[in-house]
């Protein structure tokens, strides 16, 4: 075994890409700011039932487990920071007010989420507590588009679901947990033969229901399929009607409606949203409304807020972004002369990456891009372009 | 157990502060480009055995094991950057060439190192690999010193040390690596009857070198004395004369020399330095230089490359930086016009945070606090101070 190999999945990001996805993470924090998010940093590790109490089997799986020699209890590496973000809106600050949280930071996966995907996501995401309205939902999904716009992604389109639909067909739907999770994998897959079977000993308008469901992506008439197709079912006209005020708003971006998507980790209470890129195969971003994720955190039962958030990775976000060109940087020679460390300084202040040439090392090819250098002339320090001299 | 307890010395990170680190982690990364260092991100998790290849019981024992799932190998989650870039330098980039690199992120410890610190420091360093001289020492400590300014940190004081002065006072005894250990720390202990019960069967030049090195700290002066207490050391004149012309060369900071301070995971070889401020009690950035570090790395033998740099914890240097303000903010209406979608967009895009208030909740205090806010005049919207409209 080799001390450089790296595990499966995990990897060194270099230069080039680091400064990249550096950017990036500048521009998305300074997007959530400007809409008034603010940032926290919730710890790596926590104790495993903190990280866990109301999350489903799946993020369970995907955590990694230690043990804290502290205590000797059982730590989790979180795999996922809203539930965290949740505690800390429900505890920690415990506001009444309208709460606006955005973070920025490593998770890690016990395993790839996809067949290319990194074990330690850097993930970005920014959320919203105390409002059930649409209007959150909306300012959610704009922030989440104008994250993107900033990271410079192209041909954006926006797939619009609720979680509120499959509820409804299921309402009355008396069944075993582990078929109910297996209807809803099939409606992800929509696998119209498996739910057909899965479903067979359901009432006839929940089965018909799934079944129509699995039809149910495509443009706005989708919306209107939906009505018709589902009318029998309380509540389904008013996320239906959400979904296309939602929809109406939605300036210069393409959607699309995918009322049988059900994936995450079920902790979706209300309308669910993914942004695709068309250079990009899976979605860049999924967000949606969580009410009451954080109520397990509370001290009193009456801290069961609504929210509503989405979250990214930056290390796939990289790869969707258009390419930056690296600023060009200027060299100097090394010297004692506190005239040259006076100049250097204040090309350094100004923003310039001014590398110094080292004794011995004066004919090395440069690893920044120096495109200038500082050469003495009379007496004086000028900036010259590299070849003119 | 209350789910919203953490582990002890985890903590999360609150949007005051939050924000603050933020904008030091920015200054601290901006100021390294400066100077020419490239961002690199290593992962969070490796296999054991490169975590601690080369490193010293000490850092095994602050690393926090877990096991892949993927292969049934041994992880640790990094206790230290430092192993993880040398890797980077001798296999990924595998240059002749200097190479800056510089780095920030969390790591983990499975102990607090002192009693009020935290388990997840974020660690930012820079590190300059391929330059023997003390002209890259120099830089270092310069890019160093230029950072924890950035960071408004007052009052800086710097301590020099070399791991070359012990190592040429032990280098003529035969003892047991625990007796050895055990003088380093007694060193480390300023404690002159342990070491001289330790070193009671030294050769005598090194038992009064040891001796003499306890009282070997404060100013310049020092140095002489050095000069005359271990001149039978061969290699300590040199060592001591590029101690003395580093200090010449730091401006506008306080310079004391410890010559017996032996902490760090082992690895120095060279220079080591601490720098202080008087708000804090503990050394805020330490570093030094540790040639070779990454040999265990490279394909061939001659990727034993000198290295010198320093790391810091941001949330360390938080608490001794000065307090910012918050930039103030703006509020706005929660409005469907798309007149006043414009001018908030535009706002937002010239760097001002504008908070919508949503329906419901007109009469909140603002947690960001909102100096202006929107209001339609006219059919024109304008920027008001709040009150007096």
């Amino acid at each position: 075994m080799s001390a450089w190999l790296l595990p499966d999945h995990i990897a060194d990001v270099l230069p080039s890409e680091a400064r990249h996805i550096e950017e990036l993470r500048r521009e998305l924090l300074d997007t959530a700011r400007a809409y008034g998010y603010e940032l926290v940093i919730p710890p790596l590790i926590e104790h495993l039932e903190s990280l866990l109490t109301g999350a489903g089997e799946a993020l369970n799986l995907q955590t990694f487990k230690l043990v804290d020699q502290l205590s000797g209890r059982s730590l989790g590496v979180r795999a996922d920071t809203t539930p965290q973000v949740a505690r800390i809106d429900a505890h920690l600050l415990g506001r009444q007010a309208i709460t606006r949280l955005c973070y920025c930071g490593p998770v890690l996966h016990t395993r790839p989420e996809r067949p290319h995907a990194t074990r330690e996501p850097m993930q970005f995401g920014a959320e919203i507590y105390g409002h059930a309205g649409r209007e959150a939902d909306l300012e959610i999904l704009s922030l989440a588009l104008d994250c993107l716009d900033s990271a410079q992604v192209a041909d954006l389109s926006v797939d619009l679901a609720d979680a509120r639909l499959v509820r409804a067909l299921l309402a009355g739907v008396i069944a075993d947990p582990q078929v109910l999770a297996a209807v809803h994998d099939a409606l992800a897959a929509k696998d119209a033969s498996e739910i057909a079977s899965l479903s067979a000993g359901f009432p006839a308008a929940s089965r018909e229901g799934l079944l129509a469901l699995v039809t149910l992506y495509g443009g706005v008439e989708v919306l209107d399929e939906a009505e018709n197709a589902l009318q029998a079912f309380p509540g389904v006209r008013d996320v239906l009607s959400n979904l296309r005020w939602l929809a109406s708003r939605l300036d210069d971006v393409k959607v699309s409606f995918d009322l049988s998507d059900a994936r995450g980790y079920g902790y979706y209470t209300g309308v669910r949203f993914a942004v695709y890129a068309r250079r990009a195969g899976d979605a860049l971003l999924r967000g949606g409304r969580y009410d009451g994720v954080g109520a397990v955190f509370g001290h009193k039962l009456d801290r069961e807020r609504p929210a509503v958030g989405f979250s990214l990775d930056v290390k796939q976000l990289v790869r969707a972004a258009s390419e930056r060109p690296l600023r060009a940087a200027i060299r100097a020679p090394w010297s004692d002369a506190p005239d040259l460390h006076a100049v250097v300084r204040s090309l350094r202040q100004r923003g310039e990456t001014v590398v110094c040439v080292l004794p011995g090392h004066d004919n090395e090819i440069d690893e920044f891009n120096c495109d200038r250098e500082l050469i003495q002339t009379a007496g004086q320090w000028l900036i010259q372009p590299i070849g003119d001299s």
